[in-house]
């Protein structure tokens, strides 16, 4: 068993805040992270697959495949864009980078499986001081 | 002279965007970085100021002074706000990386000279890929 | 399970050496860790957390409260000073990453426990070119 | 247990290529990967051992010695060298970087155990956007 | 006046090698870099470009645009190549990251002009240990 | 002109501390770096020299002889070193980063110059939110 993670980027805005509080309410919980005009974030994304390697390409799985299944999938929904307000699969949800990284794992999972690989883990980076990781259930 | 460099940080939304021109017409000079519902970045701030060393610190300003004079004037302004609705310095300008470097070196100029050194540059890293850097006139 | 990193830093001198053992013999094990002037790191520390996702905040834990954690537990202690002579968690102990490191979990666990989630790693950086890890006994 | 990793690093050329396709079902399959002139990468190496910890050094295992062993076995055969002609242990075989690592695993795994320490993963980074890990059999 | 500049990376295999000169020549003069079979890296480019800000954009310079620029007259020829065989601009020319920072400047000085910017520097990263920089004639 | 530059690098103790001052004013001036019992930082360490290219090797100066002065004049001194304490060039003198960066220099200057090349810059970099730049009288 051989792991192999692809490191994808996207630049996005959000706010941490439950519209049925109040925005004092918001603040006291989320801190500056409630600031009801949004801030944002580079976040870095580490995607890692786990296989048994070909013996014909020396892969586990061709990277650019993993590069455009991360993209189609999570990238190209999330990148330049609002995560709370512009994004299919957040809707709803608290734009937390732990439900953030459940769901890029969980849009992720069946499409990785289809390459033969499976999807082993999905790192998010939200600055240099904190990021999560999740690995399914 | 010696040249000092103290690196400060913020996360922050913001769009590229005129107001007077259509979504259209924003999108085809800005691309994705015109969203209307705004994306953002983890923004890193280099300021250099130069002076000569006093003789009895060893130092050319002390470090301590440098970031209390960025965070009052700058990153407090900036950080997990929204460039373009919450910063009294941005008011009615683009929120592009160079016109945020030159309006935060304005903000620095006059506190970093009452230390008796001189602010020599400003240079902000909007992503891993581009920064802009500023020297004043 | 969701995993949650926090990273933070300290600046701190050492030595790696027996009071027991001659200055020559300290050399031969040591090597240049043994100065006996000491000599100093600017060490980084990943403290890793698990648990379940609250449903209201989108948090395993609240960064803001896992970092008041690891400063008053261990940065505090650490940062600017000398790890052989000024930390009560290290009297008495030999000032390796190894070491440092376990003790730093054990600092943690029992704080970390009281806010409803498991410490589950410490990641001791001591250069870019080694670091230790420790997941508890 | 605890587990302590060394960062060593190699500069070398290769290409994926099987000699018995057409230059045309090379590219193919291994796109810009397979230029018949090679390319080449920065390859950064981080080998884990886990093991106890020494009471008299507070070492797991003596950084000098495992770097003695990763350069003996590993970066002195692949650095300023190309990876598909001029390194004995990867004769015949693939130089993709699932594969290095593989082969880079079973170099330095009997090594590591005569010093009373067990490799625990080899971890091998291509581009600061790709990465594999292998923790052995 | 305002800087903006922006990264670009390509993964090249190269020697440092006279042909006129014998193997032993080589070896003497440029050491390991001399390797008959080639060697490599993950080379980074910074492309600094300066100019007044367009009160419209806020730009300098379109990033896409120098992004382009850089990829059609210097990424697409040297990553994933041979920097002494594969690149048209290097013919007849030592692979050294000094010449290459060089001619890099020279393909684009002038599609940079033709922006309305002015081309002020070159910075290329060989390995984390060493860089050359080039601000023109 | 081209520039070339070279990264070292050293761990060192210090301390910011006047003999003839109390720990009071020490600590008063000097803040937590004043600590009595020292602290201690991984200083990067890089020198550019800069010069014109030689036809034959497309060197401005062969790096191995730049690395050869540097460890030599500069990090041999400083490594696994107490900077106040143990380094000859820095008897007598504050350790701040400014002093050190200067005192680098001068260390520097006269041996680069006898390659034929000439010392443009020190850059010394303490943290990763400080460093100095210092070019020569």
């Amino acid at each position: 068993m051989i792991y192999i993670t692809r490191r994808e980027q996207f630049n996005a805005a959000h706010k941490l805040f439950r519209e049925e509080w109040s925005n004092e309410k918001n603040l006291e919980v989320f801190g500056k992270c409630s600031n009801p005009n949004w801030h944002g974030h580079n976040y870095e994304l580490f995607v890692t697959a786990k296989g048994d390697v070909n013996p014909d390409t020396g892969y586990v799985l061709d990277l650019k495949i993993l590069k455009d299944i991360i993209r189609r999938h999570v990238v190209d929904k999330l990148d330049h864009k609002n995560i709370n307000l512009d994004v299919d699969f957040m809707q709803g949800k608290m734009a937390s980078t732990e439900v953030l990284c459940v769901e890029i794992f969980n849009q992720l999972e069946l499409p990785v499986k289809e390459t033969g690989a499976i999807l082993h883990k999905v790192k998010l980076v939200e600055t240099e001081n904190n990021y999560v990781e999740y690995y399914g259930r």
